[in-house]
């Protein structure tokens, strides 16, 4: 078997709906071949748009399409984020959001992410003592690295904080379509509309290559950020567009989104049973949903030479390093969106003797 | 008939191959699933890459594929451009680029445009007196908004005054392809591949809504945008890209260029036919290829109660003004690629009715 890789937040081909796709490529441009193929406007695809909204209850202003939902945080940085200004993270959070903001000169506090979300008793505690934050990043439902969900007190305890003291709840939330288990909490957007931003994204509902992304938001942000959007790049892809918009309304993302989730909890289990199996020094919360899981190894082992010794074996994971700006140096992200249960047994076996190798010492534990 | 617009730089859906795009739709998602559907990274889809640059036979290295040629522009324009950096334009010049150079506070120095390209000895002039550009931005072939064409002899000597003053000509070449009359010029780039960037764009020879564009320059400065790509979005449009791949390497672009450049030259000379006809005061030099037509009035026109008069019989055209840092009062830009010939016969009897109207005065001059 070639390598196994637990490094990308992608989804395997198998769970890709390609016939899906080159159906609605086909309507796309036998229904509107004008709006597909001609320049749009910043707002994005308006069928999409609409669509959009319809889902989330709101009017067409409050939601803008671009190009996959990484351009939307940083149209989003670039309208609220100036050099020096306080930016909330989770810590653990998502790599490129850390270097985007960092690349704006922000001042990035990161505050601990909890099984049950970020602990907005430490957020408390960093705003009393006088941070005055534009924005807090939140991944809400199962984090990028963790595969933590934000629980719904935490969730309205977060937006009084927000409320008090005056900053924006950045709700980044591409996972929410994949829960397999466990009941759906309400997004924060809804609850509070003018405080909060929310971005999505078909990634993972479509496909990643359509790279549509979305934010919904007070009317004035929107705007503005329409405007950024205007100058980069006149309109998004409205070819992308507009096949995701058929494959949306005919109902076969909703096909799609049971296959993907049927796949993750599959691979989700087999992920966690062997780790259990294998590992059994690895802590975890066993996912509800999403793509990651993040494992911590007893303290003092050391995951630069994990990944080393990983590599020698042939498999691959993301170093718990990339996700925070210091320490991390115990813990991993296995992602399994992209691999099946086979490669995962394969993988975690791999994995546990690399383990077995670092924590022994070199040469021993080597099967 | 309703409002006729010589306003927008697009072409008709008439002149779009639609039938071969889906065909292409068809193909990409079947021949190359996991390439299309899946994050590609910032250098762009890759046998697109490889079309491209055997197409300037260069290597893949030299370019980058992105979400338009806007963007490329932007990603070029963070790359290169501070603020109060000095950046040559042509005079009149497309007015996003002239936008999107002022809100990054750019110091722009707009030189003349003759009919037969920028005034090199004026741009001499700027540069021996002491200005310092990093960057000439030249739109080379059917300048937007004038539709003239830089010279053979111009270019020539445009390089060697980047060579001895140390900047970078960025050729920006969406219309290269659109040539209907005379023969084609080196592109600068071939000529000088260490001094020139080189954008262009499939939308104009496929189709705007796909996003398309491109850049090909020296592989340090490409490997600079792939990083500010990168961070802005992960990758291009893979699923567009892969479309737009299919129509390139099946031979459907040349067809669909054949039909753009057949109905171009039908329109340009509709139109230039009906305004020597219809307004002998204005003056234009017939374009040999191209989407734009650039109309002088006699000093004195006043060209904003032009757009007025021509509002109120359903014509709309671009006044110059919004091409030039100032001047411009009696030009306009009349865009022909998105109107049939019977449109252009009519849109220049109103256009026509509505110079009278301004010239001799409120009430007089109208039919």
């Amino acid at each position: 078997m070639a390598t196994i890789s637990f490094t990308r937040g992608a989804p395997s081909l198998d769970i890709i709906d390609v016939e899906g796709l080159r159906e609605a490529a086909d309507r796309a441009l036998r229904e509107d071949p004008a709006g597909v193929t001609a320049y749009g406007t910043a707002v994005g695809y308006r069928p999409l748009r609409e669509w959009i909204a319809d889902q989330h209850g709101v009017v067409p202003e409050r939601v803008i399409v671009t190009n996959g939902s990484m351009q939307a945080d940083a149209f989003l940085f670039d309208a609220l984020v100036q050099t020096g200004d306080t930016v909330i993270t989770e810590l653990p959070t998502y790599d490129r959001t850390l270097l985007s903001l960092r690349n704006r000169g922000a001042d990035v506090r990161m505050v601990e992410l909890e099984p049950d979300g970020i602990d907005v008793a430490a957020l408390e505690r960093v705003l009393v003592a006088g941070a005055r934050p534009k924005l807090a990043h939140i991944i809400p439902n199962f984090q990028n690295p963790a595969g933590y969900t934000l629980s719904s007190a935490k969730r309205e305890r977060l937006l009084e904080l927000a409320r008090a003291h005056e900053f924006i709840v950045f709700e980044d939330d591409p996972y929410i379509a994949l829960r397999f288990e466990g009941e759906a909490i309400e997004r924060m957007v809804a609850a509070d509309p003018d405080n909060v931003i929310y971005a999505s994204s078909f990634s993972k509902t479509v496909c990643p290559g359509a790279r549509v992304g979305y934010l919904v938001g007070p009317e004035d942000l929107i705007a503005t950020i329409v405007k950024l959007a205007t100058w980069s790049y006149i309109s998004p892809n409205m070819l992308a567009q507009g096949i995701v918009n058929q494959f949306a309304r005919s109902g076969a993302i909703d096909a799609s989104i049971e296959t993907v989730k049927a796949a993750l909890r599959e691979r989700a289990t087999a992920l966690c049973d062997a780790l259990e199996r294998e590992i059994p020094d690895a802590r975890f919360v066993r996912p509800q949903g999403g793509y990651f899981l993040w494992v911590e190894l007893p303290r003092g082992v050391d995951v630069d030479a994990l990944a080393e010794a990983g590599a020698e074996r042939d498999v691959q994971f993301v170093k718990g390093t990339d996700f925070v700006l210091e320490g991390g140096e115990s813990s991993l992200r296995l992602a399994y969106a992209g691999v099946t249960p086979e490669e995962i047994e394969e993988g975690v076996a791999r994995l546990a003797d690399a383990y077995r190798a670092v924590t022994a010492g070199a040469g021993a534990g080597v099967a």
